[in-house]
């Protein structure tokens, strides 16, 4: 099993805990095999019936990089945000031409544009594994052992499948270990780019407005998969709607909610509130004050910088909220609540009191044990290089895959190793300079929080400054070839020992510290958690039954609401917005910043329908890594496309709540409009509109 | 002198404390007599001389309805807000003609037309008479004899001034006691309605956009003040500058704020949260669901309590914000903070130690009092009839105006009693069934809150049902007519004592009981409180100098500040609107309620620039009663029209927060744009821009 957390939006925050809220309000992220049925036949009326759960499932996508997509066309025209493919875009982009900033349109096949290193993947069937892998613990292993023996057999499976199918495996753990599905992807690996607007149509707003409503973006892009060197014929693909939903229409999403937890126990609650996130607030603030000075040096810095510092935003901004939701007592109030009323169910019972009653106890003690090495954990690692994590992975590579399955590390499992080699092997560009400032800059952060006699640090600085090991380092070392890569992959643990980069060698010497921390974690922290979560999940569904959902997984998952305003800083935030207020908000910021339109929406201002509709929302369930994903209505129309949660839906990690959590979309008439009137894209326009 | 609070926007909350505030940021109503001259040179480099204040000053007017205006022209035109000139306009109306929702303009002067009862002030001068009216206080007296005794002085002050200069008298309480200055006013009474808009393009976003931005609204009526049966010539009046203001520019507002409690002590706060509000609230909302139930039963109806509705609803906003921030913790801690650093620094020199520190215990006392009654107080009083009203002033009249000068209740001195009968004969119609229906609900509250036993409601309902009570109080009463109130006033004592209308019956019968309440709120709550407050002045202007400003009284004041947008909701809010946005806002909500413009924006849309501002914030400081201010440039030029502030403004009543607190006008440049495309005035544009 390979943990794949959304990374998009968000610095994942593991995630451990099940869910077992009483799903009222249009409340959570559904797996397809255990869709919402009841309270879609009881509040809105409606059947979803297998074939319209299939045809949905079928039509979404996932982009590994972290987000969610849609086929939009019989010839393998996929959906997605802006955001979603701006890390693709300025892979393909130079100082020279940037299409960041100016956008990109292929009106003819040949034009579409190759992405280095993007991998989608389609759902194509799903299994319920989970008592193969409980056949593999015995109730005379301990914690840490049950873990290796899930941890085989998991291996065994996705190895077993991929040889069968040839289907990517990926064994699901959900529910926080109450179930465990074998998941099979159909994997693209060829995906070209169609069309995307300039990031200032689609970004509009840009930070200030990241994470808010009413907005007025265009957050869309197009891709075509092709397979074979052609065009994929998807086997499902959903019909455009342009009339798009009204306000109280009932609507679905359909994506890859990254993680959400809502059911952390209160200890691991106080673990985030109190630890975690000031110390990942701390470093994404680094981060982003290291790339302001690094971009202040010219355009092309400034270019170069651009999409990590969008990322770094985003995340601040996102976790800001999260942190926020967590400083807020009545979070906790709410959460020892439920708590409360699950430990007196479970003590209700002998049998259960039995079974269940020690998880939270077990957890607090994982907790109590995670806090101790939280801050050594976080700050000893070398981070902020992609060089450093390649030369990383390269060198466990070596050592690991000489391994028999059972004792390898997840992630180094043969089912693993060819989407492992498409990302090390990428060939996008790698920016030096940028390396080296974020380098020696989160360096310098490790030695202001560790100081100078921590161990870790006197290993990586040898007696230098942050300053000067990172530029020996970054400038030393010959990573960015992807031949050199490939001769060390190919010469294995020898290539690895011989190396003298000076990443590689830096890799080599930590490696036995990285292995330390890793089995310490397995042993004090994962093995216990995971049991006692694992017991939790029990409890609730001994106690509740399956009417829940799983915390988010970077899965397919379904979710429902209505198309609705919500009550805003003492007035109404209404359900959508058009293009009339795209241009007030660029007037009333006198045209300046990120609330400058590019030029053609000066241009062609008087062939635009002022009224078009924008940006839409609705009270469906979602979370980071849901970007890009279709809003369909009753009859599987695609209506909207996923582009952000307002800013009440952060606190959305831990608790949802409809009165204020909505799902922000992009409407599907002003992507034809756009389209038509603003981009010249009629062909693609009548691609999607079946024309 | 005559405790006139600005009604409008809230219901009037007594102020009793004065300002100690260091003002940094643009903070500050201040008075033309000490003008804040040091922040305006050393933040914004602007030197306020006397001729450009005396012109400011000279061209403000107060409209004693409460709110505020200016002259514009130099043939009498003045502007205000369409919600000051609502009432007036409901007066002018019949179910026929209905100018609240179509709107008025006269395009000829003699189809301007007459209002009902309204006054406005325009301040002449100012007198600081403070030794006179310490002077009548000796050390003897008690704090009911001091009281009773300044207020003999005030009137004899007032009286004075009036037979001398024909001028309308008012001795201003500043500084809570701190100062009294005599504020001679020019009084108009002749007022012509000459242009109003449809309700739904001043208030467009209705109660759900009141006291928020961002903003689309034409909250603007224009009235010619008469002398003579001429339009009168203004000694000043503000030239029109359509270009408006530009981001961060400096701008000033000139108006007169209802009343603000900046700086209750501890106790008057803790009395304001746990009782007053919770109380007002209560009663608002009942009156609320009152007119609700009333106006479902046809158009006339809900024409005739639309605007009582809107009062209501707009007194519920209000308190509402300011009851939250009274809620917020953080509050407290801020006043408290400043109230043991004055009380730190009285107890630092032995003078004012024996002088002053004894206040705040006092005021604790006169708190822990007014706490006994405060239920009583409220509920023990026939509210929401006007024709109760008339009839308990006609009763208080005919009794004290046959008494000395020194002895009379305030609001019947001689220099009132002018202004008095120029309400009680106002000529307004008056709404029977609405009054029966306001009395029977607020009745029926009473009842709930005091219980049948009450010796208030014994008296009042005598067995009745409060709807069988209010039936015969208000179908019985001949106060409708004008004439019968005249006849009262000129029959004197003997009349009212024989006549045998209802209410007036009532009246006669309530007396004892109002006049007990008024004599003990004087000598147990007012008397102590007053005296405190006064101490507590004259302790800050010996701590502190007199850089401070007074609390606001009703009266003129300059408040000054920047045109900056402000963070709102995870975004920015912007310094300003356009056009564009009304329509954006209007299509979000489909056009529905009150986001549907008037039919002329959707016919005249073509002929518009949607480019025009709409609406503008600024850092200065108001509060209701400010509504209709002008906003004025540097050079005194009008640049907007005050009329509302941001829902973050609210908690401005107790401290200003210059990061959030907004002072929301409608722009110069929409006036006029509004006026020559949308109204077809441009005679009453040209007017204004002097061409």
């Amino acid at each position: 099993m390979k943990t794949i957390l959304g990374k998009f939006r968000y610095f994942a925050v593991p995630a451990f805990l099940i869910l077992f809220l009483p799903c009222a309000a249009d409340e959570g992220m559904w797996t397809f095999d255990n869709p919402p049925l009841k309270p879609l036949r009881e509040k809105y009326g409606f059947d979803a019936g297998q074939e319209w759960l299939d045809h949905v499932r079928l039509a979404s996508v996932r982009f590994m990089d972290g987000g969610s997509g849609s086929f939009v066309s019989p010839n393998g025209l996929v959906l997605t945000n802006h955001h979603v493919a701006v890390g693709q875009l300025q892979k393909m982009s130079t100082a020279e031409k940037d299409f960041v900033s100016v956008g990109f349109y292929a009106a003819k096949p040949e034009d579409e544009s190759p992405c280095p290193d993007l991998e989608v993947n389609v759902l194509v069937s799903m299994e319920d594994v989970t008592a193969r892998v409980r056949s593999a613990v015995s109730d005379k292993m301990n914690a840490e052992q049950a873990l290796r023996a899930r941890e085989a057999e998991i291996a065994a499976i996705e190895n077993e499948c991929q040889e069968k199918t040839g289907l990517k495996p990926e064994v699901v753990r959900l529910y926080h270990g109450g179930e465990y599905w074998l998941y099979r992807y159909k994997k693209y690996t060829d995906i070209r780019l169609v069309m995307a607007p300039e990031r200032m149509a689609a970004y509009y707003g840009g930070d200030s407005d990241n994470f808010t409503f009413p907005r007025y973006d265009l957050d869309m892009a197009f891709f075509r998969v092709y397979e074979n060197g052609q065009p994929v014929r998807p086997e499902a693909w959903l019909k455009w709607n342009a009339a798009g939903a009204g306000e109280e229409d009932l609507v679905f999403v359909s994506g890859h909610p990254g993680s959400t937890d809502r059911l952390y126990t209160l200890a691991q609650l106080e673990y985030q509130r109190d630890l975690q996130y000031p110390m990942i607030l701390k470093y994404i603030g680094r981060r982003i004050d290291i790339l302001h000075e690094y971009m202040k040096a010219g355009p092309e810095q400034h270019r170069r910088g651009l999409i990590q510092l969008f990322g770094l935003e985003n995340s601040k901004k996102a976790l800001s909220g999260e942190y926020l939701g967590l400083l807020d007592p009545s979070l906790f109030v709410k959460k020892k609540t439920e708590e409360d009323a699950l430990r007196k169910t479970v003590a209700s019972k002998p049998e259960w009191k039995k079974a269940y009653s020690g998880a939270w106890k077990n957890i607090e003690k994982a907790v109590a044990r995670q806090r101790e090495r939280a801050r050594h954990n976080f700050y000893r690692r070398v981070i902020g290089s992609r060089l450093y994590s390649t030369a990383n992975q390269i060198a466990f590579y070596t050592a690991e895959t000489v391994k028999p399955e059972s004792e390898r590390l997840d992630g180094y499992h043969a089912s693993q190793l060819e989407e492992l080699k498409f990302h090390l092997f990428s060939p996008a560009p790698v920016y030096k300079d940028l390396e080296e400032a974020n380098l020696a800059g989160c360096l310098k952060l490790s030695l202001e929080e560790l100081g100078p006699d921590d161990p870790f640090l006197k290993l990586v600085l040898n007696g230098r400054t942050p300053e000067a090991a990172a530029a020996d380092l970054i400038r030393g070392t010959g990573l960015e070839s992807v031949e050199m890569r490939k001769r060390l992959i190919e010469g294995g643990r020898a290539a690895v020992d011989t190396c003298r980069d000076p990443l590689v060698v830096l890799a080599r010497k930590l490696e036995p510290t990285v292995r330390e921390g890793i089995q310490w974690r397995k042993k004090n922290v994962e093995s216990v958690m995971s049991a006692g979560t694992e017991q939790i999940a029990q409890a609730v569904f001994a106690a509740y039954g399956k009417d829940q959902y799983p915390d988010a997984t970077f899965t397919l998952r379904l979710s429902y609401g209505a198309v609705r305003g919500y009550p805003m800083n003492g007035t109404l935030a209404p359900c959508k917005t058009t293009l009339y207020g795209l241009y007030d908000r660029a007037l009333s910021f006198d045209r300046k910043g990120d609330f400058e339109p590019p030029a053609r929406f000066w241009d062609r201002l008087d062939s635009l329908n002022l009224a078009t509709p924008v940006n839409f929302v609705s009270t469906c369930d979602i979370i980071g890594g849901n970007s890009g994903s279709p809003v369909l209505n009753r009859s599987g129309e695609l209506v909207g496309l996923v582009f952000d949660g307002n800013i009440e839906s952060l606190v959305g990690r831990f608790v949802y709540d409809d009165a204020k959590n909505r799902t922000v979309a992009v409407h599907s008439a002003y992507i034809i409009e756009a389209l038509r009137k603003l981009y010249d894209a009629s062909g693609l326009a009548d691609e999607i509109e079946g024309k």
